[in-house]
């Protein structure tokens, strides 16, 4: 059996794009809950200016308690190495440092240029570069937007391509693709799948972070999982996902995608009736906020196995 | 580009999973606005007595109407050969008689052993040599429950094997897969075709049913497209689904399928604005009843050309 990673960004992607901001007690409740039903990488939150992102302002503290949980990577986001700094004296597993593959949008949303965010990574890989050899982070770039934007529509391959290669560069340990804008096709994740790979080679590129806005996010996974990747990000109930807000999130369910990988075989660790169970966790903590998926409605197959 | 055939089965499997009669008047409204947005085959309806399916009742005159519109492949379900002859007689192009592989489920649903589903298509069969060539409709037996039964569990391999057989034995064109139950992952669709086609031949097995009940309606699709299969049922706004209701139906969604299929390249000939456009007429004529679909929401991607 191939063991699958799946990678919950909910206290992260999920939490950054609702209102309320979730109390830190309920976000150690989550994470703690699903590390306990098996998922074994969490996105715990972003190293970004409270004031942007109020609902993220503890990260420092929930990666402190993330990572006295035995055996759970612990990840971040960080849009820039200010942010990487503080990941780092938080003692964080795995940091991400997305670059929009367009332009108007890493403006619009990082208000920086390409070559900007590529000063940024340089800088990461510098302060990782500085730790012991024990202690250094995992640094992945992610090309978001990869799959098209809502302000520029498709982007060009030559200039994914060079992006790919300006983070290898910099730095990155490796590069992830991002589906930002729910924009992604079964062949598109192919095709991009095989265009990046050609620039950074097989072992640089293992994850893919896809949407559900369109509802294709699980045919994407499949695809994904076809070509050989094994990290795909999800979110327990799809949280931070109206999948219908223009632009908006709207990830791929973590429980729905555990459930597909269970019933063809693959091995993620994870409990499904353990994972589901964790969503009144979040019910609870985020009152009104709706939780999507369908396994959690429609249950197990009967005698399903796995 | 290789050209895929969605087969709409709204008026059939989605109205008969409502309890809302739809006019007869909206019901024409529907099915020429869907062919005109280039939907090349629609399941119309199902002869099967009234009182079991008020909302089929007129199925026949539904059929005459659809005969009309030029290019249209009139498909209907069957029950029996009764069934059969009233659709033979109503002029439809195509025929589908469901043989669950679930005897328990057989005896739930159409009251008959397999034994007796292989009479009734038998008698079909007959019914149909006895016509001129010209006016034979194609016949498919569709495997039901092909993917697991909501009673039985899982179904033998070789139960699955021998009565894809007996089918063409009996005198189908075809057989179909379907996944009545929403059991199928896109593991078991691959291994369902392989073991089908051993049986019946490449060509003897060319169209599949999925639902959507877990989420995964359309991996699944991904996963029967990879494996060659060209026609695809589907439901315009997933239309008597809930996808939530144990054992109910919840067929993928045609809006969500034909976008998958045209920015994957596939040809359907379909118009993705035009078909969206149709759901104004369930919505006018289903008061209440809730309409399924990413693509409706969220719109298609800035630049989409297809």
């Amino acid at each position: 059996m191939t063991a699958i990673l799946i990678s919950e960004v909910g206290p992260r992607d999920g939490l950054q794009n609702i209102a309320t901001v979730m109390p830190l007690a309920a976000k150690k409740a989550w994470i703690a809950a699903e590390a306990a039903a098996g998922v074994r990488e969490i996105e715990v939150g972003s190293f970004v200016p409270a004031k942007l992102l109020p609902q993220l302002a503890d990260t420092a503290e929930v990666v402190a308690f993330a990572k006295t949980i035995p055996g759970l990577i612990v990840a971040v986001l960080v849009p820039n190495a200010r942010g990487a700094a503080a990941a780092i004296a938080a003692g964080v597993d795995k940091l991400t440092l997305p670059l929009s593959v367009s332009e108007t949008h890493s403006l619009a949303n990082l208000r920086k240029t390409h070559a900007q965010v590529l000063d940024e990574a340089r800088a990461i890989a510098a302060l990782i570069a500085a730790l012991p050899v024990a202690r250094r982070p995992h640094f992945e770039g992610s090309l978001s937007t990869v799959f098209g934007c809502t302000l520029e529509g498709a982007i060009a391959d030559a200039q994914v391509a060079r992006l790919a290669d300006d983070l290898m560069q910099a730095g990155c340990d490796e590069v992830g693709l991002a589906d930002t804008t729910g924009y992604a096709d079964p062949a598109a994740v192919r095709r991009m799948i095989a265009l990046v790979r050609r620039v950074v080679g097989d072992g640089a590129l293992t994850g893919i972070h896809l949407h559900n806005t369109r509802g294709l996010g699980l045919a994407n996974a499949l695809a994904a999982l076809d070509a050989g990747l094994t990290t795909l990000d999800s979110s327990l109930g799809g949280l931070g996902g109206c999948p219908f807000a223009p632009g908006a999130s709207g990830n791929i369910v973590t429980e729905d995608l555990a459930f597909m990988l269970a019933a063809m075989g693959y091995q993620t660790g994870i409990d499904l009736e353990k994972l589901i169970a964790v969503r009144t966790i979040l019910s609870d903590a985020l009152a009104g906020e709706p939780l999507y998926g369908f396994l959690p409605d429609a249950g197990l197959p009967l005698g399903f196995a796995y």
